[in-house]
């Protein structure tokens, strides 16, 4: 077996985003089509038969492509300056359970495959998982097709200087039927397996989350020629916004809401703000207490908006509900690992979007620091081996 | 005479910015040097002979350059995303004032300049009046040189790609012994000159004003999966600076107070941030008013951090005492220019670091929105022409 940590080595310098630190690789970017290009290579070099299907997800399957398959994989994009593990441990852990299946001379009876999805971050298009959102049809084609980058292009103009074709994007009963159960195996990104002292989860569920952005317009003027009484300047409201986010959060029964991309346009220091764009990523246990926390913060952002004589116009960009992962599925998988223990999530994931679908699992290995989507997310080594194992152990019994 | 409007339509397209609406023109980027190239056009069709100083400001001489000129002029860059006359009004002014004079057969009796600062609006560079400062040494030329844009250039990198020698910037003897008495024309950026029902203004003062970056350190992490409680979130702090800004500026006596950029590192809608820079642009009338203002701010934004585990470093990026224009100089071009009423204002300008050197005036033309540094800056095309007269009248009358 190629370890997950040889593997990930092997990546390592793809995407290095020298001005946030960590990693920068988006959907279609230069690294994260190096990331393809080198996936293709490891899944061809195990005898994998690999496909590009029509929403940029890549299958790499081990024996005839069929239906009913046992689907493990994540993905290789990042957040800006994300960690090296946040999709990645996924896929690589995935090759080197194939490694670890061939070398005991596994032959798989039902098909198996590994998948990486898309833009699983939204880090360039801002909706999260916009890969197997679309597999699944749970965002709108064209919606999809004409979400735009901070540079302006869409992604269907993406998809296609990638090569692919943006009219094909949207539900695929094909490759859904295709799927049999879905586990993915993920770095964990919180403390959870640091408090159990144990290497290896299973997830039981995903917070109700999403993403809403917030327009604030006011007038822009200058700094310091614009008296205090003639201002109208968007970034007041959007940084009340941000008090009151952390406010409501801490309101809900273990509510979370972030805000951490804010963009004043035209962003001169000498220059009052003519609008101001906030992303809140609000999070809980409920879909009623993530409702009602934008709920709230809408109300709020109008009353600071208006207070300072500016607009606001607020879109959800992406949302999903609670996510609870089959419990007969996870139980059996849990047992499998010595009784690995099972742990909620604050982190949406691909495998959240299919467990509509599909039964659905998800693996988690120990990440000594707690800290994700920054450079300082870590798993050892060994953990790493580990979670292969684990994963080889899971695929074997699932295909076995 | 080519008139003020002709001669800035002619350069309408130039660095527009579609994204932020208005211009963007920084020094050195392809619009700036494009408005260099059609300027020094412009100045030879006149007969002006043009030559670049050490630290890139533009000269054009009706005449032989020499000791006690009269010099007029103001500067091609912008603010990103400002107006169409902040600065080349000045510019262009001045070509249809040596027009007008041209044309009436002047022939002036002392040197006789029109010169284009760089880098007035710090859009690049983040100090501004950068040509002046260096030019009367009030920055030093090894910072200057040091100075980075937010891609990471170095002003002494953009001046080697653009041809010029950064080891000669700083302080420039010569070229201040040259000028007698310096005259920026500009259009207004308040309301003054609606309110007064007047197309012309004399400047009086300047506010004492400056530009301080705070920058807020936390941990970066996953916006769903750290609990509130584990958070370090430098965004926090950033934002209640900004509000609190607001406050401070209402606590002193026509105190302004703006953060117009703001920029999180790394940026992600689904990351806590692990850094958040602010800009923090402070003026009042007296020095001790605006330092105070700071001061304080400084205070509170080390509570703010501490309050959320955070750090913060301050650093002062520039800062202009109060300027007060030469009174008997202002009133002699008052009383020429039909009892011009003085105003005040809160816009640094090339002008208020020439003051401490040599005599410097100024004359301001009505904006009808009374908004500046963004797209709405107006002026009509009839006061521009009577701020072109005015100008003539003011340069006959220095050098005739």
């Amino acid at each position: 077996m190629v370890s997950p940590g040889a593997l990930l080595a092997a990546i390592d310098g793809v995407g290095a985003d020298r001005r946030r630190g960590g990693f920068s690789r988006h959907v279609f970017d230069d690294a994260e089509r190096q990331l393809r290009e080198w996936f293709v290579e490891q899944a061809e070099a195990r005898g994998l038969q690999v496909t590009t299907d029509r929403n940029a997800n890549i299958w790499a399957w081990w024996g005839e492509p069929g239906d009913d398959a046992v689907v493990t994989g994540s993905h290789l994009d990042s957040v800006p300056g994300g960690g090296a593990f946040d999709g990645p441990l996924g896929v690589v852990s995935a090759l080197s359970a194939v490694d670890l299946l061939q070398e005991r001379g596994f032959r798989p009876r039902r098909p198996l495959a590994v998948v990486v999805f898309a833009e699983e971050e939204g880090g360039r298009f801002g909706v999260p998982c916009l890969g197997s959102r679309l597999l699944a049809g749970t965002i709108d084609a064209d919606r999809a097709r004409a979400l735009r980058d901070p540079s302006g292009v869409t992604f269907a103009e993406a998809m296609s200087s990638f090569g692919a074709d943006p009219s094909r994007v949207g539900r695929d009963e094909e490759a859904l039927r295709r799927i049999g159960q879905f586990v993915e195996l993920h770095v964990e990104q919180g403390r959870g397996l640091i408090d159990l002292d144990r290497p290896i989860a299973v997830a039981s569920s995903i917070l109700a989350h999403g993403r809403w952005r917030f327009r604030f317009s006011g007038q822009g003027n200058h700094a310091g020629a614009t008296l205090l009484s003639d201002r109208r300047d968007p970034m007041l409201p959007a940084a009340e916004l941000v008090v009151a986010a952390r406010r409501a959060a801490g309101a809900v029964a273990d509510g979370r809401a972030t805000v951490g991309r804010l963009v004043p346009t035209p962003g001169g220091t000498n220059v009052i703000a003519s609008t101001v764009d906030v992303w809140l990523d609000a999070r809980s246990p409920q879909d009623a207490g993530t409702r009602s926390m934008v709920a709230d913060l809408t109300a709020a952002a109008q009353e600071f908006a208006a207070a300072e004589g500016c607009q606001v116009d607020v879109a959800e960009e992406s949302y999903g509900d609670t996510v609870h992962f089959d419990p007969a599925f996870r139980d059996r998988l849990s047992a499998l690992l010595d009784d690995a223990p099972a742990l909620a999530t604050g982190a949406g994931h691909d495998a959240g979007v299919l467990a509509a679908e599909v039964p659905t699992a998800m693996l988690f290995v120990r990440n000594p620091t707690g800290v994700s989507h920054a450079p300082e997310e870590h798993a050892e080594d060994d953990d790493c081996t580990e979670g292969a194992h684990a994963l080889a152990r899971v695929l074997e019994h699932l295909a076995g």
